[in-house]
């Protein structure tokens, strides 16, 4: 797979959301494998598409009432459990596991192929402007549990958990 | 433009290769628009994929002969007419203007759109594994020039330079 | 403390090891604050000061025998606790929990003063040139735990846990 | 000089600025060597130092009047002359050329030890929070140039131009 088509913002599956990027100098350090640090940010750019595959996007969230949404990492933690390399392509695959009160949690893979070099869990909390919890809108959050059933496209989607 | 399809590692054009990118989080910073050094990763992108879409692969350069071929930025010159900000879909567009000696000279673009936000010409120098200049292959100096000479590509592609 | 003298890899403290940085430009988005994977690099930065301050190199350590001795992040759990801002000098302190066997176990802290930005659990493996777990040798191991108990530094060093 | 005492926001000097700073992990890539956008790091922190050493915050300028004053990269000419590596201690040197009308054309070098790694001539545009060009104050532009001849402190400052 070195240059087949695919969407920029990567695509909803029946289990979240999955983004393919690759791998470029700038995320490797001189151990010749990925930065540890730079997997953090493939997963934020996994993140940030599957707002954006929900159509919802992160400044509209803040102008939406007088108190404003916006999303923060809260905790992660994070598995290394095989190396990205230079060239390499990789996907990242988000699934929601709750979202309700004042926070989502989410799990996140990175895979190349059928490799898994990352698992992370990240709990986000959902803040207004001032830096204090509020609720995640109840439609959004319903909108993030449905994108994970959805057993008609897991049929179609290899990649996806059932 | 917010999720078309496209090919991971852009294509060839008539001008020399065009790569598309998204703007993430990781490449703003607190004035809220791109930090200014990000805009060398997208150009840094743009040679590398140029390379693997002419089949050139770094790791088989550096292994291609007993000397080994490396290339390296040797200068550049940026102008920043633009600033790009969170969400954008920018085109990294890479043109060789030489190639030959010890030595490549490319223009590079990046442009949201109709607007062009960076414009670049770097000098690549062509070294050995022990650093030393060596002369690039004649055949990989044809096969780069050849790609800013393809007027039958230019006519289907509104990007491409003629 | 906006520019008090300081040793430009840290110090070695009862409690394992202390940096200060300051944070710049490059480390925050236009959230207006840091991006969250950058504290990842603080705390590298802390690690790889540490293991200097203690004179091993970690070249070194790569060539001292036959098969090599290579640390890699194998799992990381971080609480983001507090944001940091431009400009903001922050202290980076490592304390190592156990060492021994093919594992160290590190506990770290990120503080603007006396808050707490970030506490870490870091798991970092110990491997061979070849990818293989390997043992940290004993008198590595002795070094980073005798690092964890010296009261009668302790006693001149405010920020040092006890 | 791996862990001597210095001053976290560098210092000024008859020529201007210097500031050190050590390279990190994050800094390298698979080639072995620091990443050539990296060096546009170094130099921005020692831009931003200079700048705080002169008591300038780039906050307050901001809302020093309705306007607003901030300080865009504008252009850079960069030559690459040798490359950093791991565990090197840089220091960067900034020196204003001109200032004044609606710009600052600055020199920046980065060595290590007496060897020139990187010099970059750096043009900085001053627009107000609109993106409008705006004049420097004069009283900053003094500041600035006046740093520029100071040959009483060239004489204790060995690394400074005269």
């Amino acid at each position: 797979m070195s240059n087949g088509p695919f969407l920029i913002a990567g695509e909803l599956t029946s289990g979240g959301h999955r983004l393919v990027q690759r791998v470029y100098y700038e995320d490797t350090d001189f151990s010749g494998l990925v930065y540890h640090a730079r997997y953090l940010h493939f997963l934020e750019r996994g993140r940030t598409d599957y707002l954006r595959c929900l159509g919802v996007g992160q400044h509209e969230l803040l102008h939406a009432d007088e108190e404003g949404l916006v999303f923060v990492v809260h905790r992660m933690e994070i598995d290394f459990k095989g190396p990205a390399r230079m060239d390499d392509v990789l996907t990242i695959q988000t699934v929601t596991e709750k979202a309700g009160g004042a926070k989502m949690v989410l799990t996140q893979e990175i895979r190349r192929g059928d490799a898994l070099l990352i698992a992370a869990k990240v709990i986000v909390a959902v803040i207004n402007k001032h830096g204090r919890p509020r609720r995640l809108p109840e439609e959004l959050a319903q909108q993030l549990l449905a994108a994970s059933v959805a057993p008609e496209k897991a049929a179609e989607n290899p990649l996806a958990k059932t």
